[in-house]
């Protein structure tokens, strides 16, 4: 998507260890505008598939999951992270892996919102090595429900987890692809 | 706010110790369209304030500062928190007590996200003992920027945050006032 390739190439700042920083106008300042944009684009995507709920992750996938679920008019739910507290036995819960922080979270969801009939839309802000992807995507196996697919808005295409989601057969859609990063600031997108 | 008030008596859940669950349609699942009639109001309370930013606090408040932010066409910037990891010097900090997790956590903002320029106002899912919103109200103190106002979804108003901030001559917009809860489920409003 041209318009979000434009705005991490003018916003987006590279550090050292392939880490892209979008937080003047994705994950810290968020650009509402730009978020209605970026919906338009996954209800084009994913209009004709049924989606009853979108399903994302806290706490910066939230903002995104929220705009994007207007266009689709359905309700949004957001699994939340626990360091170390009891999981109660009304959850789902999973394990993620943080590469950013460097630690283990329990990922857990309410059982009263993610249920059989559902065709759910996975909404999050990056895909890189897909270990929160894979962490809402056992979610909502353990629920039963259907995924129709993950609506990313930026991948990092250079790492395993695009590839990784892709293979277990789930539609992943990505409005940015990053396909090289140097650390001097050069950022290259997929074709 | 009426409608607010109904929804809150249908899907909440009162639990011992006043705590108040409204996970069916604010914090856990959201309820988008609802969300969109809150924001409407906040704008009829605030539209005439100069508003150029939204400022909450991850994870619950996200989405209902990027849809109230929709109406006021103005980004949103979410405080961070943070557990135990080294600050950096670009960012304003304060400690936040969480009662419903027992902990503190330090709170954090970019640097570059408030300016001496803006005019802010706050938007948050709770307001009970204060905490949260003293800290974000410490964080926009630090930048120099004027507070508009603070706009809570629901307060508990048998609590002392309310009036503690309402002290500091701020004005705090609630869209929901619950007067008591009683450990049977009984929830009545302020009028």
């Amino acid at each position: 998507m041209k318009l979000l390739e434009e705005r991490i190439l003018k916003d987006g700042k590279v550090f050292p260890g392939n880490v892209l920083k979008v937080d003047r106008f994705l994950n810290h300042q968020v650009d509402v505008a730009l978020l209605n944009e970026l919906g338009k684009e996954f209800y084009r995507l994913f209009k004709d598939c049924g989606v009853n709920k979108i399903f994302t992750i806290e706490a910066s996938g939230i903002g995104i999951a929220c705009i994007v679920a207007q266009y689709f008019n359905v309700p949004v739910v957001f699994a939340k992270k626990s360091l170390g507290k009891n999981i109660s036995a009304d959850v789902y819960s999973t394990q993620v892996q943080s590469y950013t922080h460097g630690r283990v979270y329990d990922v857990i969801v309410s059982q009263e919102f993610l249920n059989k009939e559902d065709k759910i839309l996975i909404i999050d802000d990056f895909l890189a090595q897909g270990c929160a992807l894979q962490g809402l995507i056992s979610l909502i196996e353990d629920a039963g429900a259907e995924i129709v697919g993950a609506g990313i808005v930026i991948e990092k295409a250079f790492q395993s987890g695009g590839e990784l989601i892709r293979g277990k057969g789930i539609r992943v859609e990505s409005l940015a692809r990053v396909a090289s990063m140097t650390d001097d600031g050069q950022i290259t997108f997929c074709d």
